[in-house]
């Protein structure tokens, strides 16, 4: 499975931190700007880990909590998610003539996203039902496998999984070197999610909490099979999220990090009143080497977040300024 | 937290497998007597190991889940859990005057826990729900903290958490030791068991699962909290086991270890037809040092998996035969 992937962007995936591990190399974090965010993400690391030190954190403690799209992969124009569901409504096709007529998909049949996507949640909603559910669970990862080392980016034309951010990938490295366990918290479907996390970001798949569905457990020919459902288990946004960290993770993280209005109360959760918490967002200002949004849009919208990060003093990356590069610099051949 | 439990109990709650250990020391397992049982389990973690044999399994791979009631601690005559929520009852009853003559309070206040329980599965409901929820996280997790520290069971004087099985702390210390990573699946609620789980057994909350119900986030005077509803959320017995594997963990054990036929689904899933993995029921044969029990018990009833365990040819522990102890020896002292 590993070859499938382009190697230089592999992490090592160790689970473990190591909590001898020397921290504030002067290299840690090569594709951060010296600046305040960089910073803040040394002094707070030094600070817990500093053994003798009034704020430190025992290593089973140091969790620290990402959300995905947005966050360490772009989202833009469209989560990564709904393209590969859009690109398997395509696949899927010929099996339902009943799509040339019904809406969301007969637009999207069309060529027409802008038009199936008009429905909202709800056309979404169908869209993911139709494409995620009503196959096994190791169909469903097979299917993801190949879309995610295949399919490509319509604007950059990389594959998906290197448009995840370099910086991003220094740092959850960098925490996991200083003893923490670096989690996944993500409104993105948890089946979906699962399938690449370890190769692209070292997050092996206990450690990914998603949304989803239900399943169900069957026996097929005597063999024990997981059957998905076009049913939500459990939606992890916004009050989904502490919620979610609490019913996987059991314990509060110390460090949060997220990039929209989905993650506000995570970062609530994780940096209350008490000392000796992180909360960073990531702040997309970069219209020319990514995209530049915040208050107005409609994916990964940050408005309320923005105001309080400033009201509370959490950490707030302004890609543009505190990013040397965005995406790792080699990638696989096009096509 | 920690010198609350007594210091002997502890093992060293190391999330993280150490896959160069010397595997297959003399006394690895010293309270486990020669025999098949034994014989099976180090034959098993001896070729998953062995870097150049033919089934090894690479450590991130390495997944033990382990049932809790009657697998790793002992569930006679009550499941732990519900003698915590019949002491509950007790607390709360000044709080509730109409318990006096509603069921299955009213019998349970007069002591008689036979007739509060007649009511089966919506007796217990009811009383789960009155004593589990309408609290925060927090406060309910200290509750426990308070009951699994002090209270003692009626028939052995020990503390509960005294009540876990010497040869089974043995043998997760000895997968871990061989790169394992050891999960709790269990029935029990997963904030009950959270609590004390990385003290007695050296497994971390996020590597528990169990049932659970549904939590609220809320804004309490500008604190976030997360509020336990008297709804359940998932209820992980039976088929819910492999499902909330597949959910929790994502990927699929190569072993698992139960004792009733709540775990018969956790274990098919796990020992499906492929080789390399391996199966074990717990099989309460021990009348004098503990309780001898299977296919009529209402508690931990293991019918169905005694017959297929035969079948696949799965290890069956006969705890009078095969433990030279049931129990850590040394214990707290009584009142």
């Amino acid at each position: 499975m590993m070859s499938r992937f382009p190697r230089r962007l592999l992490l090592t995936g160790l689970a473990c931190g190591v909590a001898a591990a020397p921290a504030l190399a002067a290299d840690d974090l090569p594709s951060w700007n010296a600046g305040p965010a960089r910073q803040s993400i040394i002094e707070y690391v030094a600070e817990v880990t500093r053994a003798d030190g009034p704020r430190f954190v025992p290593p089973a403690e140091r969790i620290a909590v990402f959300d995905n799209d947005g966050t360490l992969w772009s989202e833009q124009p469209l989560y990564f998610q709904l393209a590969f569901a859009l690109d398997r409504v395509k696949v899927l096709a010929p099996q339902h003539p009943e799509w040339n007529t019904q809406e969301p998909f007969a637009s999207l049949l069309k060529g027409d996203v802008k038009a199936a996507l008009a429905g909202g949640e709800h056309a979404i909603q169908e869209i993911v039902m139709a494409t995620h559910a009503g196959m096994t669970t190791e169909a469903f990862a097979a299917t993801v496998r190949a879309w995610i080392t295949t399919a490509r980016h319509p604007k950059t034309g990389r594959l998906y999984s290197e448009m995840v951010y370099q910086p991003m990938l220094e740092l959850l490295a960098y925490l996991r070197a200083n003893g923490f366990k670096t989690f996944i918290v993500s409104g993105g479907g948890v089946d979906f999610m699962r399938v690449f996390t370890e190769e692209v970001y070292g997050i092996p798949p206990e450690q990914v909490i998603g949304s989803s569905g239900k399943v169900n457990f069957e026996m097929r020919d005597g063999n024990p099979v997981l059957v998905k459902q076009p049913e939500l288990a459990f939606f992890d946004d916004k009050a989904g999220k502490p919620v979610g960290i609490h019913q996987y993770i059991g314990r509060r993280p110390i460090a949060a990090f997220g990039n929209s209005d989905g993650d506000l109360q995570m970062l609530q959760w994780t940096c209350d009143t008490q000392q000796g918490r992180f909360c960073l967002y990531v702040h997309h200002t970069d219209a020319a080497r990514e995209w530049a949004y915040d208050r107005e849009s409609s994916i990964g919208r940050l408005d309320k977040g923005l105001d309080e990060a400033a009201a509370k003093g959490w950490t707030v990356v302004d890609m543009k300024a505190d990013w040397k590069s965005i995406y790792p610099e080699a990638i696989s051949p096009g096509n």
